[in-house]
């Protein structure tokens, strides 16, 4: 298996969504699918794991199942990462050890959670894991899950000691994310993202590496597009593209208010990537309720607005 | 074994810390020497796997290690609740069943954490648990772990469908507790608990059936007196004795600002037991970092002053 | 004109609402029938120009117009204070001035508010407006309001240095408020009162001297008979009557969610006052909608069934 | 006067710090010293008495001085904006009405503050103001003083209704203001700027019209020159000169932690703006303290750094 430099990570790294079977388990025939799809867009790394997976809702067996089929069928040709999801720390290495002995290429990791912890003890979240598992680690910043920011200094003192090799940003602080970015700038093997789908091009623009972006399971030759836009610092094109995607986002935000944001962004996700024939279907794990047929009918609108699927 | 009707739930119930073994694991004989102290203590009840047991540090095996040894030193002598504290439902429902095998008499279930939810998708969470396993269900509001607060109409309506049996209730507003308890009161059955060590007395007074104290592992019986006072309605004796513990709770802020409110809270907890020999070791799981000499000499000092410790 | 002591500061003191005529001016026969109305209910003090007043709403002229007729109205039988609230000190300084050449005996500061300030700086306020006007200072603790929370350390500073005289707590953080009670309880003359309506009894068992109630307003001897039951230590009786004062609580909830809690919570006492009979009109100041037909219908018959009002 | 036409604002348009004599006074040849070198860098307009003036510090004679003192310096060379801000309707309509007689050309207002309200009763709050003053009123969305949204309804609906005609947005939120400027994209007339001195080419990637920069009190025409980058697309170039007015900021972050974030930047500029001449003081109203000597050192360091101080 090739093994891929981490310190070169960039371009579009989508967070892939699992598709579920009927009763509620990874379906190995669609999940392959998807990433076949993802490859085909031209991506140029997944990220397995992810919050877009609903990997808080998995146990360990369900986890080292997607891991293990991702790792089969990507067979190196992009970067692998996973995340390494859980609230404390020895649960997150016991993760880590998975996906290292699934052969991923470098873990994602997020403050611990449920419990409250300091700055000083996240550092030490991070430091203890990166001791344990030999594998490069991108911390990541999701306060609107873990309901606490990695700080700035948090971020510069691990980079400094080695302990991460880059950051997946959705923290939507982009004010933040640029002073990082500076912060950051002397060492080029340290690889910024941000998980926003609708500020790619601003944040590449500032600095980034590139993005993680659960629309790009919908519509993964969009976002490459718009990264290459970026890198020939074509930015009006850019823009163009990023404010299509903007549109095409609209397919994650149909089933609100009746349900959560999150729900409403997997499922959304979900529905779309149904109505393109990915996946069978478009439930989620308990206790997210599916988009219902109002909504998917909104979904498919866009998706025929945006040219994803031929006009009724 | 006795069956216990949780419908007549009352009284101090101490959500039980877990003793470690230099090397992490559950520390038997040290849990059986703490249960056994909180039962001479005259406690009217357990809460194991509670955020106190640090459960949310713990795997499934070890989970399972806490509730046989409960179960077994116990016997059957007060009830036995169980946390079963994990993000997601169906991993909520995997532990519950754990709990169910091993002879506990009820549940303790936060709202799904790290995934984002809506209080419908709560009420969901809740169905869901209670329609897997057949055991009574106390809901645990607890904001600041679960950032989300249980509303009072999402507690009326599970109580209403009879899908809860009661509350333990560690949100700090005291003045929706209030509400909730008027709003409950034509239920007998439906039993509330304090979390807060600070204020029973006056949650005793507007309607609370009993306390879960963290501090109720230091002085068990310190809060039964306290309790009783307030049963016999003598609330001058009740502010008295909570006074003294609100004093003895100082064991539990010694470790910040170096350490977080959860580390320092526990880790206090965990230094007072040892001093008092209950325990061989005050460390907890990882990252939390324990009490420093410093620290514990304050410990010391505090359990000297309030009389659980001969002056030196 | 009686001096008063503030050092003994205690009782019931609401925050008395400001009738407005129909073109938005203070209505000064309605405002003395207010404070007539209030005397006979044998309240202990009266707090001019709270945040229940509208003060924010008003101009220096009607805040001088407000003090001007309770002055003269009350005649010193009572204390009464004054609320001072404007977002920076030396705009504070002056409305105390004011103030102290009505005849006021005391003041009630906030922190400054939309300007962002640290605790020092908070400190720096509270000694300026002290300095600068030979009048007592309460301190006004509304965090719902001014969006910075007075901490403990902060009033313990100010009462160290004889700069505050007391409190109001009007932040809903009851167990902070017992932590304060207990580390004021060795100066005699340092006096805590709650701003909340729903939990007299309580605050009074942990330490409080008083309460200001926003629902005093419309009933007013039901908080002195409550207050008085308190003093007895007669808490089944203090809690009988807190229970019926939260069912008279209903007045200030019919508004939402059609307006802010804000606006339905002065709204719910104008209406109710103006079903009493006291004033003539329950409109407030711009952009705040009084209560409809239906929310007032609904604040009546709560008047009915706490039997303020005789039955239809 | 030129009359300006407000659907036409663009630009860089700085909020005007106030200089003050040493007895807290407004500093007439002072003003006009800041005013004469914003206009000689080339600024497209001017905003009076917003949150960098310390506009709430400041009573009607005050705030009429600093509008007097603008209207006359500038003479109608380029539009002069004025804040209104205070916490309620009526107070916001009568420094309107000054305002208006000062001849100025636009208003800014914030939602209301201190007093909760809600989303609808903003609305009104804008629709009362419009109605009473004929001058044009950019929504001031700064959260971080006001302590509510004002949501993207809100403002689409104000738009529609023709009761604003543009937006200043110092929230921070930079996905909103993007969502917001593609919500308004077919509306020529309406005007939005970002009150972000650190995103502004990627603020104007998106779509804004031009920056509120407190900043470029210091430094104006470095911020007219991002501008012009921006307007000829050259974003390389608009990246270098925004990069290089991130350094410069330092200025503002120089008295953290001492003070609070607020009293640090307006001291920071204030500080910059003496050691550049501009000003005799650098003091601000109370409870601020202004800059001391080590931060002043540092402030002068970077002023050197950036070349706008020779080197000592």
């Amino acid at each position: 298996m090739t093994q891929h430099d981490l310190t070169q990570l960039h371009g579009i790294i989508p967070p892939v969504v699992t598709p579920l079977t009927p009763d509620f388990q990874v379906d190995e025939p669609a999940l392959r699918r998807v990433l076949r799809h993802l490859l085909a867009g031209g991506v140029h790394g997944l990220f397995l794991l992810g919050s877009t997976s609903e990997v808080v809702f998995m146990d360990a067996p369900q986890r080292r199942e997607v891991l293990r089929i991702a790792a089969d069928e990507v067979a190196g040709h992009v970067p692998l990462l996973a995340g390494v999801i859980d609230p404390t720390t020895d649960r997150v290495i016991a993760h880590a050890r998975d996906a290292l002995a699934a052969g991923i290429d470098g873990l994602v990791v997020t403050a611990p959670f449920y419990t409250r912890t300091s700055q000083p003890e996240i550092v030490e979240h991070f430091r203890a894991v990166q001791a344990a598992v030999p594998l490069p680690i991108l911390a990541y910043d999701i306060p609107v899950c873990v309901h606490v920011k990695l700080e700035r200094d948090t971020i510069v003192t691990l980079r400094r000691e080695g302990v991460i090799t880059g950051l997946k940003d959705s923290s939507g602080d982009d004010t933040n994310f640029r002073l990082l970015a500076r912060a950051c700038a002397d060492d080029l093997g340290f690889r910024l993202f941000t998980g926003s789908e609708l500020m790619v091009d601003t944040a590449l623009l500032v600095g980034a590496h590139g993005c993680v972006p659960g629309l790009g399971n919908v519509d993964p030759a969009g976002y490459v597009a718009l990264y290459e836009a970026a890198c020939r610092e074509d930015w009006r094109e850019a823009r163009r593209i990023q404010e299509r995607l903007i549109r095409l986002f609209g397919v994650a935000l149909q089933g609100t208010p009746r349900t959560s944001p999150g729900a409403s962004g997997v499922g959304g996700f979900k529905t779309a990537m149904k109505l393109l024939g990915l996946i069978p279907t478009h439930h989620m794990h308990r206790p997210n309720a599916p988009l219902d047929a109002t909504e998917t009918h909104r979904v498919q609108a866009i998706l025929r607005a945006e040219g994803l699927l031929t006009p009724a």
